[in-house]
């Protein structure tokens, strides 16, 4: 069954592209098996770093008061702030509506305690059911870090991960950019390290990735990079990706996810949402492609300026998965601008999204804009297709659309 | 009253972004009161710099020639070549066009000379008013230089600005840019300071600030900065900021702005069309910043590739207001995109636009085509909200539009 | 007769943008004197190695083994990945389908051998006609590179190029950019260099140059240069332009075009797909147009965050003229972005697009893609234009198109 004209090609990858079953390859979410990391709630919302971040443009107000004051209150004030005192057109506050509305709220009543009550009557586990529900999501790539004593408690003491829907990422930020204060902690947890860089340290931080990637199950590693990362460099970096990331990478047959282009904490007074993007040398990504052509990489760049050529490089290599516009892209221009290059120069064989949700309800939102401009950009060059006579069905469709919201990332694995 | 509908929100949003009187933020005009300072008339239109550099490109006819021509016969030759022998579709030259349509001109007749009649009917006082009611402008900010002998007698030697729609900003570019000619000319103003940097000279520059900017009422000092400003450095700048425009700024309680990345007389023989841009480091705003959580920056960088880290500092910094789209971004694609992230990033928490204008009559062009755009985008991110259910009022927008085009401004120098 | 409203402002210039006969300024292309190196068929343009690269995204297949392969097998596999296992809707895949429906194949049929046995009842010579019919392209400017035996037999054992559609470019890539194995070919060919820079070789590189500007009536000089060219320099490019490239321009009168900002071979395996582009120095270009003022600078950039730059740095230098969207940036998008910035800056005083083309029936598409962008913004420009009443006629478009695609060419050239 062909498709006959581009009324019918709009209805068609519309539908596909809203309703196609997403698995979402990096977020900041957790199962319920993982308690209260796993963050949900109008509140949390509300307190999403995004919006602390745009809230203090609004106000003298001193940060230690902030930080003070209950969820409840930091709420209050952002919502007042953001979303009465101005109206909610950026990015992430637009994106808390959208969060509502799918939800069934009522938003033109703007009562906050009227959504807190509605909250009030779901239980963690029925609303991560209704949220995968709603944002038509049904697998979950969580992050997981094994230095952290709340979570590591999950793994070691109860069974750790036991839904389905979700997948472990295991993070390795502290031992690759904090070598100094991870050594101790992984003599506390059992293995025998050094800071010196030696053959038994080698080994050890060797068994302790090996051991966590099977007790996770993990799907790949991960890490978030600064943007002065360079690869390869006389650094520690360089040594701990050479020596253990990549053999224990290659041991198990997992990619190595790096999300470059970080300015930590560059202003700490706002914690979480201190942190800036920082245009990067894309040498360190092909170099690593280049010289581990048999290892697989997931990479996305916070700088705008280093998505073109970060693109490019996708056509070079094979063994590089572009995928996500991250954090400060994650807004509808450069999501837009980033999938129509990314269309144009990679075909289908790219991960246009990843949500990187801390809150889970945030699910509906980074999903529903994305694929809004997903299926814009899909339907204009189907269009042009069309117009030169190339027959479409609604199959091939369905399948270009599943490769980029769901299988790309699990054929990059090796699992598809 | 809320809004119903996107028809009657389209309504609403383009009258209220086209009839919202502005703050114009950064301007080069003069208030009348500066005579010969105040620059208009279609020949100044027709010699500003953006059209001289874009004629040349034209002609193999040598610099010297042109210089050496009257303004009328420079002004003839630039219309014979960007209007007549080409379809003036750049930026500044439709914005001539847009000017003389909005002023009542026959654009259709293409008659150089009479618009010149036209124009030759009309006082200095009688075409501000004009300008300003057709351009919607209810304030402007100059740009002053002290420095300047025939500027610093009108301050001196006359009353200075008497014209309450006129403010003044205190241009400090000599004694931060070039200090070695700037000690003789501040000696013969009558402050005791030496081309060593000690406590005496310190003390005088401050003088020097401070009396000027009570003697203009200054809203803020302002500076051009080189693409390579770096900051903290070893450098003159550096030492300039620490000792003296800081201190000065907070004493005061003003903001300090900075338009950064230009590279000077590229092409002397262009003369002011000469300069070029150049991409900066954001990490001097940010340091900036950083060091000073009180003092309050105005910024705005020349370079397209700074704009996205420049937006995503100020989601950082709340002393950091970033403002206009300058020069060679005042381009309808550059303004569009601009604030698309910028909205996107930061709500309405920024100044979207500052003419730069150095003709007065430019005012008309360059708010209108920057309205246009405004509007649009707002348009857009309204009807998203909408879409969501949200309910919108027309206080409410006009709240957001007065922000962007007038509040935000004075909000952040403490003066709304 | 003047244009009354915007539909037919539309109808015109849509007419005009689409029918008028274009100079393409730089390809890799031959005219059918140069026998095999004239590439054509449905073969040769599913192997362009824009394909190959993104073919390889969707396959573990060894480079070897596909390099081992016919000719009709690459293709066949390159059909299979991109065309029927995924949709066409990279920009090169996409192009394909243009060619074939613009040559009058049935594009809906899929059948590969149809489309070889359609091209099998072609020559050479009829193809070449029959593509730049339908490409509405009268003029081709070749890639002449005088160190390729099989070329220069074209030129000394043969007549050279006798098809007065077809115009040189002499490549001079090798005597720059890999200067030690020039010296001993220059040595063959009869020019008595050496690998020290002394008069004699000085002189011998001229001659070298002179001839064969005068054998092939090269149009201008040509080159590719890497991302961190800087010019001055204390290296061999710099002595080679400074005492070499630009006396013998000089002494010929013509331009020197230089095409900045690849990475060799970052993928060698890929071969001729291999190459990365690179974030250049504009600086480079700021110097020799200053330093060389009667000389004439054809300028392109493969970095998109060079674009803005290089468009403002035209406003300072007449004797830079701009030109195309060069291989990663020649997709819609990016094309959209420069071609809109490019007028808005420039006006009319650039030249929009080269093809670059490789294999003879991709000028179909890259002027076909290029044409429908740039119809849509010149149709948004003239609008506003009108909308201020600036009155149009067909002739002044006319005019303005026909400089866009071929007359700033020859004008800069001084050949116009
Ligand atoms: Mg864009
Ligand atoms: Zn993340
Ligand atoms: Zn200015
Ligand atoms: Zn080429």
């Amino acid at each position: 069954l062909t498709i006959q004209n581009e009324a019918q090609l709009k209805e068609i990858v519309d539908r596909l592209v809203y309703q196609t079953e997403v698995t979402d390859m990096h977020t900041h979410l957790f199962s319920p098996d993982f308690g209260d990391l796993n963050l949900w709630g109008v509140d949390e919302l509300l307190i999403y770093h995004y919006l602390i971040s745009e809230t203090f443009r609004w106000t003298e107000q001193d940060y230690a008061s902030f930080w003070e004051m209950s969820k409840t209150e930091q709420a209050d004030w952002v919502w007042k702030k953001l979303f009465v005192e101005h109206s909610p057109i950026s990015e992430a506050a637009r994106g808390v509506i959208t969060i509502f509305n799918r939800l069934g709220l009522d938003t033109s009543s703007r009562n906050l305690n009227d959504y807190r009550a509605q909250w009030a009557q779901k239980s963690a586990e029925q609303q991560v059911d209704d949220v995968m529900a709603a944002a038509k999501v049904k697998k979950i790539v969580m992050t997981n870090d094994p230095f952290d004593d709340k979570e590591r408690a999950v793994w070691t003491e109860k069974q750790g991960n036991q839904d389905s829907r979700f997948y472990a990422a295991l993070r390795v930020d502290p031992i690759v950019n904090q070598w100094d204060q991870s050594v101790s902690k992984l003599n506390e947890l059992g293995y025998d390290v050094s800071a010196e860089w030696e053959t038994r340290t080698i080994e050890e931080t060797r068994r302790f990735l090996s051991e966590w990637i099977e007790r996770m199950d993990a799907l790949y590693l991960a890490i978030s990079m600064p943007g002065d990362f360079s690869y390869p460099s006389e650094d520690h970096r360089s040594r701990m990706i050479d020596d253990v990331i990549i053999p224990v990478c290659q041991d198990k047959g997992i990619p190595f996810g790096l999300m470059i282009g970080v300015k930590r904490q560059v202003n700490p007074q706002l914690r979480l949402a201190g942190d800036m993007s920082m245009r990067s040398n894309i040498e360190a990504v092909q170099n690593l492609c280049n010289r581990y052509p048999d290892q697989k990489f997931l990479v996305t760049m916070l700088s705008r300026e280093n998505q073109h050529e970060l693109t490019v490089l996708a056509r070079k290599f094979r063994n590089l998965m572009v995928f996500g516009c991250w954090w400060f892209l994650h807004i509808e221009s450069m999501v837009e601008e980033m999938t129509r290059f990314r269309l144009e120069l990679l075909g289908t064989s790219f991960i246009p999204q990843h949500s990187d949700c801390r809150v889970f309800e945030q699910l509906v939102y980074k999903w529903e804009h994305s694929r809004k401009i997903l299926a814009n950009v899909l339907n204009e060059k189907y269009a042009t297709l069309m117009q030169e006579g190339w027959v479409l069905t609604e199959a091939e469709i369905q399948r270009d659309v599943e490769d980029m919201l769901d299988v790309n990332f699990w054929r990059f694995l090796g699992k598809a």
